[in-house]
């Protein structure tokens, strides 16, 4: 078993959904992915906040056993997104992003993070993934997301950072945007051709996709009677994704694709309530119970 | 093994897509679904055609081992439907649809076709399918498909004749207008609580979903590099699904689950080429190994 590190964003979201509306509720890739992480192994979370940030907030991402010595605190205010899905729960329209302090973070890591072998580098500006990658020598298992903005303004820093990564998690939108492709298959091979030995295309209520040189491998999404909330859910998926690797801390195919499996397992129960509030009132053991049903399943 | 007796349409179909325009080319529910099934099993086809129906058209369904006695050419013109996918992949924009001889049909089936104990009424009339369903007794294995159209005009004899069946297939677009529910879970249970054994909910290039009392089944599609025409997917998906069952003659949850998969594998090779075209160029032996790179591409 390995620590995780991961570095991005923790936020205030505002979510409007056909299941109500909450205001500044807890959020921030980080923050969903290192609480998904955490029911795996111990996670160190690299991010910052304003000093309007709740204390209450960091109190609940520590109840996870998320080390928080790597959260900045910096003058001025939190980095806000508000959301909404009233429209389409596969699709988030944005309302308005604050970046805030955000807009200025630039990663310091504790002592004793650079020795992470399993790191994750959330959706923020290439630039600064890459600065981040170069604090870090040697045999490492690094996954990486982006989105369309970096695709459209950071191109070429986009690709340079992917391809000193191990694993890069897209959605299907932004798959084919980098690529070019309008067809998944082409667009997950385009992936693999940056550098990556892995590449996961995830398809929201749809499932994901693992790509790599010598296997693909599909996956459902777990089925659910009500989504109440989807924000999180990619990172809640790499979370749990990672942190089974980093449990395992042996990278084969049969470990890939369960680790497929336990990122949908936990981007399940994300989705069942607003912010992280699902995993408040979940178990290890709730997880594996849902593990072993989702292997039902999609089991012959 | 057993035969199948499928009841439904043989057409002309003019289809526009992003690969080509392709005009008066074969198609039909029928006919989709009997080729599919025919590497399976032996099958019998009742559909109705008019007197311009190509002699052409008839031997290329004959060729696959279609008993084609069911097939009434009648004084006027064949179905015919104009489709175009340049939109939108995913789904057909009708352009035009003349019913012609398809508008009178009243299925009359030959002597012996009334033993089926394996039966599939394609999307046709409810009325219809019901006057079929009146023609046996027994224990047999029904299965059926509907269309939006029915489900809006005809909502009352379409659950009549759901309810008399083993199996219904619809996509989630269907499903979820015959049940009311936005969710495709409780859309599934729906479909059951109509009263068939098993429901099955197709997800276009997503995969498709297997609902019993007993278990619910999910797989992706298989992935293609390229999907010319995704005409007659579904009538491929059922006559795959429905073929294998024939062929096994055993209903039991390990056959309906593998029964998902060859139907996926047969819709796979449809959307390849135009028409049926596909299906002229391939053997039961590339079927077979697609079905088992399938079954890897979905394995732990």
């Amino acid at each position: 078993m390995k620590e995780i590190l991961v570095i991005g964003s923790v936020a205030l979201d505002t979510i409007a959904s056909p299941f109500g509306y909450s205001k500044e509720i807890l959020g921030g890739s980080a923050t969903y992915f290192s609480i998904s992480a955490s029911f795996f192994v111990p996670v160190n979370l690299v991010a910052t906040v304003g000093v309007d940030f709740p204390e209450g907030h960091k109190k609940t991402i520590r109840s996870f056993g998320v080390d928080l010595e790597g959260l900045e605190t910096k003058e001025g205010k939190t980095f806000r997104w508000e959301g909404s899905y009233v429209k389409d729960m596969n699709c988030a329209e944005t309302i308005e992003t604050q970046l805030n302090v955000f807009a200025e973070f630039k990663p310091c890591l504790p002592k004793g993070y650079e020795n992470s072998k399993y790191i994750f580098l959330a959706n923020i500006d290439p630039d600064l993934q890459i600065f981040i990658l170069k604090r870090f020598a040697g045999k490492r298992f690094i996954g990486c997301d982006s989105m369309n903005h970096w695709i459209k303004n950071k191109n070429r820093s986009l690709k340079n950072m992917i391809k000193r990564t191990s694993i890069i998690f897209l959605n299907d939108l932004e798959a084919k945007m980098l690529s070019g492709e309008s067809n998944i298959l082409k667009a997950g091979k385009y992936l693999l051709s940056l550098g990556p030995r892995f590449a996961v295309v995830k398809r929201g209520e749809y499932g994901a996709i693992l790509f790599s040189k010598n296997f693909v491998f599909m996956a459902p999404a777990y089925l659910l009677e009500e989504v109440k909330d989807p924000t999180g859910a990619g990172d809640t998926f790499a979370g749990g994704f990672m942190g089974y690797l980093a449990k395992t801390d042996k990278i084969n195919e049969k470990n890939m694709k369960n680790a497929l499996l336990w990122g949908s397992v936990m981007a399940s129960f994300t989705v069942q309530d607003f912010s992280i509030n699902r995993f408040l009132k979940i178990s290890r053991k709730d997880i594996e119970v849902r593990y072993k049903k989702f292997r039902q399943l999609i089991s012959i």
